[in-house]
């Protein structure tokens, strides 16, 4: 599949090292093209792999993954077009939080509203599908690193692109418990949950953890 | 020990209930004292349950329990006084939900701030201990509702506090896994935590539902 992913930081190059393992068409765009990190990430991932600007890469993409920073986030996607958006499975990963103030982060949007809330607004025709914001990008397509059975959330709008979505947590990427937690709005709890996990990467002195939903 | 509950409710009910019947001699504190629900939970809880207003239970225990609802907390422990509450172990079971627009509940305050802070702030003197307030009233006595191992976490300034609330969760309530997650700031952790509690009630259709940490 061609996938365009938009954010060549860790969590950009993590998905898109692993997807293009997984044999898919991978872009990754920036604000500005041609960085040599970007290049050498496409160079060493393999003959499908390209970047470009963040429009480039939306365009490119049949799936995409928005893996900006959270604050940079709806920047980002005007950069990338609302044209190129139109109709696509836009997988959200980032996280609404605001370094600025230093440690920890606040969220910069939470409670009444979320970032994928946001997005979803700003792009009503993108099927916005909030995914993987709740573990460090290690973890996202290697969830083996935590030992056990631990959950993994998604919420959308769209039932099918959140299928779409789903199948590649767990085929593709080896999640075994997805939890579905209904629409968009579900990206409060998504995003909020972070301010726990910061809390746990402190006291554990590991990113690799995550929770595991038992009833 | 000599145990005060504020707030005749559900959560105030069920953990007095269970406190009492560990040995514990319990004075459950309303606005408004001599309620007939709570005069019926005084006399069939046992012979050392009563009843009273805030101020009488806060005066009572050597540990309180704030049970009451988090909108209504700063109100209730104000009731309560500070003398009453000077240098004890203060449980903070609350969370700071709003409801008055409706459902889902919004928080009344998180992000840069907790209602667990606010009542540490408030009552410098007291010893404030976030617990229990990630899981529902019957759960947070008898965690077996929920199968497998599952976490419950504490956060507060005085160590010698958090060892009490600990070991009462531990030996007292049964729960094998409590997390202290630090200072009191960690009271942001567990209350932002409800808006994925919340899903995932609506979702599961269970209140007996928890979070088991892995990593």
């Amino acid at each position: 599949m061609r996938i365009g992913i938009l954010g060549t930081g860790v969590v950009g190059k993590t998905l898109g090292t692993k997807l293009a393992k997984l044999g898919h068409d991978v872009r990754m765009g920036s604000r500005a093209a041609g960085g040599e990190s970007a290049k050498e990430w496409a160079r060493i991932t393999g003959t499908k792999s390209s970047e470009g600007t963040f429009a480039d890469a939306a365009a490119h993409g049949e799936i995409v993954f928005n893996c900006t920073s959270g604050m940079a986030s709806l920047e980002a996607l005007r950069a990338a077009g609302a044209q190129n958006l139109q109709g696509k499975v836009l997988i959200d990963v980032s996280n609404p939080l605001d370094f600025s103030k230093g440690m920890p982060p606040t969220h910069s949007v939470c409670n009444t509203d979320s970032l994928g809330e946001q997005i979803q607004r700003a792009y009503p025709t993108a099927k916005v599908v909030k995914a993987l914001n709740t573990v460090t990008a290690a973890v996202m397509v290697e969830p083996s690193l935590i030992p056990g059975v631990h959950t993994i959330f998604v919420c959308g709008n769209d039932a099918k692109a959140k299928a779409v979505v789903i199948d590649l947590l767990k085929t593709g990427f080896g999640w075994k418990e997805v939890m579905d937690l209904g629409d968009i709005t579900g990206a409060r709890a998504q995003e909020m949950y972070l301010s726990l996990w910061l809390r746990l990467f402190t006291k554990l002195k590991t990113p690799n953890v995550n929770i595991h939903v038992v009833f």
